[in-house]
């Protein structure tokens, strides 16, 4: 009988220090003796990759991609060492690899490259010889021997990757939370673990503002339908299986709220076609990712266009629209930065209606006024006062009985 | 006209914070504007290597060489990044380069591999694109691509391998000493720094405790006739050069000093052929490096046989001396650990007669005891109390006059 294959990815948080490296290599052990082959792909140690980039960041305001590379892929090539080391010492058979080693090709976009393929014969070489395999996470090495770095979330990439080059049966994702939750349990102490949810409404989750995995990742494991489950390094029990399969439809799955964007909003728009088209032309060639649009109904020809961007982006959105708006002769450009984003996901929203209407009525009855809307298939989302935000999530966390799931 | 290529090596001092990166990146580029193709090779950051060591060994007592060559290797490619960021901060193109990306092939002893050949291929395409090249010293890959490191010391000999592979004009080692002194200016504040030694000078006065440079460094450099210039990173004054050129022949080019050998004594040993074989041949079987051996004259054919090692092999050497001295039949075993080694060494001894002499007369004037004496071609060396170190070192340097050099 062939063994089952795993694949776990440990977050830098699971390996922050000795102890938790014995504590990995102890997690790692359980499987192996379930007669399992196990590949483990790690980041790097607690802090490591901050303390690396201070480093450069102390050299150069913009050190160089190709550099930041060689520099931050040694985090990781690290801590698979250690826990190697950590594996061995109980007893076990285990070899660390780099990203290089294993054959993980990319292409040529330092810190932000893209998997092109995995050979991965060394791993199946080391399971043949009854090896627990460590993978450096979040690197891999060009056509021309350049190492890459595959940006934030990396190490789930490659181990989403590993699990479709092995054939594994699931890919463990541990990190310092026990799963995924209905809402923030920080703000909703009912807040309760999903056991299941579908990768359609994980990434819908993760755009508007989950940040427990990254969407890339996500995506990679829906394309090849790899199963995740997200579970905490720290507790033994089961945590979130995410895969395709839609159980039971339940029209809300969970509620996330997005306190990082801000709003712009421009005035007195000529009402004329082509111009909101150049706005965001302008806006889209400055690499800031605009989401939620509102256009009023025009009045005297002139209509106020209202957007989101990222926080971190406002500056340079408001300069630009500042450039567009003299140049189409619109009015002010104002921005508010107090704006949170609360949305609804789940998939059995596309067959149960009435879903938008009551988030509408609930935040109409606890007096919380709604800025903009957007909607997706298997979302509703609102923009509200951020001061309302936690009061509103809670509200709907309630309404639609999310603790009874 | 071809372009002259200087191959300069910094140790883990050099770059030890952001501030002495700096430095080295502009004495680096102050070689690159002098129409020079420079290949620089960099230590780990200052404590690095310790700190990933403790970590190991944190978690297992033996951790697996190949492991921590994995681990180590990364010391060495964090300061080439960072180091490759400073300069281009500076303007000037750098690139930097594992060991294996410069394609430094190594045997298969991990923790102490030793270079088999240098491919130099990435560098000089670099150097035809007018960068300059910092490669990860230390490290190496094998055959099949496992990581290798090279021993302590591990970065000179990676600068010096370099330098003959890209048959640099001179190899420069830059240290936080300011060159080779006639003796420890710690000891004798009248040392002067020697300006030109021999191969065959540096060997014997590193193998008789100088502490600046490794033995097998010197000795590939004196193998392929590479020009070592061994200086300080924090000034821009000359150090020592060390070269094949014999200059005027200096009978004592250096004293050194090494307190830390420890001496056996086995009494009553009977006088057979074969005796002291047998009894130093176990203590080699242990991997124990005995140096100076000393057999008295015998008295009823009884002797005493005395010899010096390592001290930190001493209770190991103590055992095995024992476990002999009983089979043979010997009498005690006597060990001392206040014992220093003080060696006078220079080519021109061999043309000088009377060196040996004016050393022995010269301790007797200082009142201090000769316990063991042993000469080379090119070194003279007695034992004596360690107490008594520091005096003689003082003595011998002032009666030959090494402060006039």
């Amino acid at each position: 009988m062939e063994k089952e294959i795993i694949v776990q990815k440990f977050g830098g948080s699971s390996v922050a220090n000795i102890d938790r490296i014995k504590n990995v290599a102890q997690r790692v052990i359980a499987y192996k003796n379930k007669h399992t082959d196990v590949a483990v792909v790690v980041s790097a140690l607690g802090d490591t990759t901050d303390e690396l980039e201070a480093l450069a960041f102390g050299l150069s305001k913009t050190p160089p991609e190709r550099e930041m590379d060689m520099l931050l892929s040694t985090g990781e090539q690290i801590s698979c060492a250690l826990l190697a080391i950590a594996i061995k010492e109980l007893g076990y058979d285990a070899i660390s690899f780099t990203g290089r080693q294993v054959g993980i090709k990319t292409d040529k976009t330092h810190t932000k490259a893209r998997i092109i393929t995995i050979d991965g014969k060394r791993i199946r070489d080391a399971f043949k010889h009854d090896k627990i395999v460590i993978v450096a996470g979040y690197q891999g090495v060009t056509a021309n021997d350049e190492i890459t770095t595959l940006g934030r979330g990396g190490s789930d990439l490659t181990a989403v990757a590993l699990a479709k080059a092995l054939k594994a049966k699931v890919c463990e994702i541990y990190t310092d939370v026990d799963g995924i939750y209905t809402t923030d349990p920080r703000i909703v102490k009912e807040a309760r673990k999903i056991r299941n949810i579908t990768f359609e409404e994980m990434l819908e989750m993760a755009s508007l503002g989950a940040q427990v995995m990254q969407a890339r990742s996500i995506e990679v494991a829906k394309r090849f339908n790899i199963t995740l489950h997200v579970r905490s390094s720290f507790s033994k029990e089961e945590g979130t299986m995410i895969t395709n399969e839609k159980m039971e439809e339940i029209a809300v799955r969970g509620i996330t709220c997005n306190k990082n964007e801000a709003k712009i909003t421009i005035t007195s728009v000529p009402d004329k076609p082509g111009v909101a088209a150049k706005l965001f032309e302008e806006i889209s060639k400055q690499g800031i990712n605009v989401d939620t649009i509102v256009q009023n109904v025009p009045h005297d020809k002139l209509s106020d266009i209202s957007f989101t961007v990222p926080k971190g982006d406002l500056a340079k959105a408001i300069k630009a629209t500042s450039v567009i708006g003299n140049k189409i002769g619109a009015g002010e450009v104002l921005e508010d930065k107090d704006i949170a984003r609360v949305s609804l996901v789940g998939s059995g929203m596309r067959s149960h209606s009435g879903i938008a209407a009551k988030m509408f009525a609930t935040l109409a009855d606890n007096h919380i006024n709604i800025g903009m809307i957007t909607t997706s298939e298997i979302s509703v989302s609102c923009i509200i006062a951020q001061d309302m935000a936690d009061k509103a999530v809670k509200a709907l966390h309630k309404a639609f009985k999310l603790e009874q799931i």
